[in-house]
């Protein structure tokens, strides 16, 4: 089963990027190409009854699998940066954390009014930055038609906070 | 040609990151799919004679079409990151930009001693990450096979620099 089998690739790192965390960390996934090639085409499949009109991809994690899989459905692949990445002109949300903020940006002329957009990222933790791409679709008049993760923290409930933008999310583990 | 191709897509964007810079923006490539399998096509034919053992990208562009050349040529992606966002055991070079300094992070179990790796990046500049990224696969014992960038800007000279680590350098448009 796909999910067993990337469960056995990720490695689990102890108090990063602070004490108490236990942080999972995907790159082995990244030397089987195998495994990866499974990976995207599991996404796909979950999304051959509605495929998305393109997919943002979050900074930098879900630039891997966000494009490889925009590539696979033939569909345009937008990045949401940190702020001050973006060279062109942009929009911005900024969003809290738990110490802080964050500001993530889009170029402003990547989504056309309508269209039906996915947002992936590696991994769902409080989906704060999710929501953060998800309003930054809307505020370009598209639809956010879901979301894919490659791992969910099911503990931090981040499908709460995402199901008001849309109720499909995939994600292919779980923890 | 595929390079007037890439070219007519790239946008100009003067005076980023800082006045006087004319920024070559490749994110309006994301949006041509048939344009980004050609490109992936392109580097795949030029490392034909020469496969290598894994791919090196560089963070954060770096990460997309190095990913996308690494499944398609079936062999491992490895990550090279800004300094702090790995979070297993790492090796990390620090190397000399215009004004301060910048640090990028491997982790140390990336690369079998022998390995024969090509580095990406989606744009060459003075060559600086490049060549950062080039010690730290020395530093792993691995060889550096060659480099492959979308994009080169020729009159900074990072080829130069870059030659001492291997003759072998691709760039799909040059400036």
């Amino acid at each position: 089963m796909l999910e067993e089998k990337i469960k056995s690739v990720i490695r689990d790192v102890p108090d990063f990027p602070k004490p108490g965390i236990l942080f999972k960390d995907i790159t082995p996934i990244l030397h089987d190409h195998k495994l990866c090639s499974e990976i995207v085409d599991a996404f796909a499949e979950k999304l051959s009854e509605s495929k998305p009109d393109a997919i943002v991809g979050i900074e930098s994690r879900g630039f891997l699998f966000g494009f490889a899989l925009a590539n696979k459905l033939q569909i345009p692949f937008i990045l949401v940066r940190k702020a001050g990445k973006l060279p062109y002109k942009k929009i911005a949300f900024e969003y809290s954390l738990e110490y802080g903020t964050a500001k993530v940006e889009m170029h402003e002329d990547e989504i056309k009014k309508g269209w039906n957009v996915l947002i992936h990222d590696d991994l769902l933790a409080t989906g704060g930055t999710a929501e953060a791409a998800a309003k930054l679709i809307q505020m370009q008049g598209g639809n956010v038609s879901g979301f894919a993760f490659l791992v969910e923290l099911e503990f931090l409930k981040g499908t709460e906070k995402l199901q008001q933008y849309s109720k499909n999310s995939i994600s292919l583990v779980r923890y």
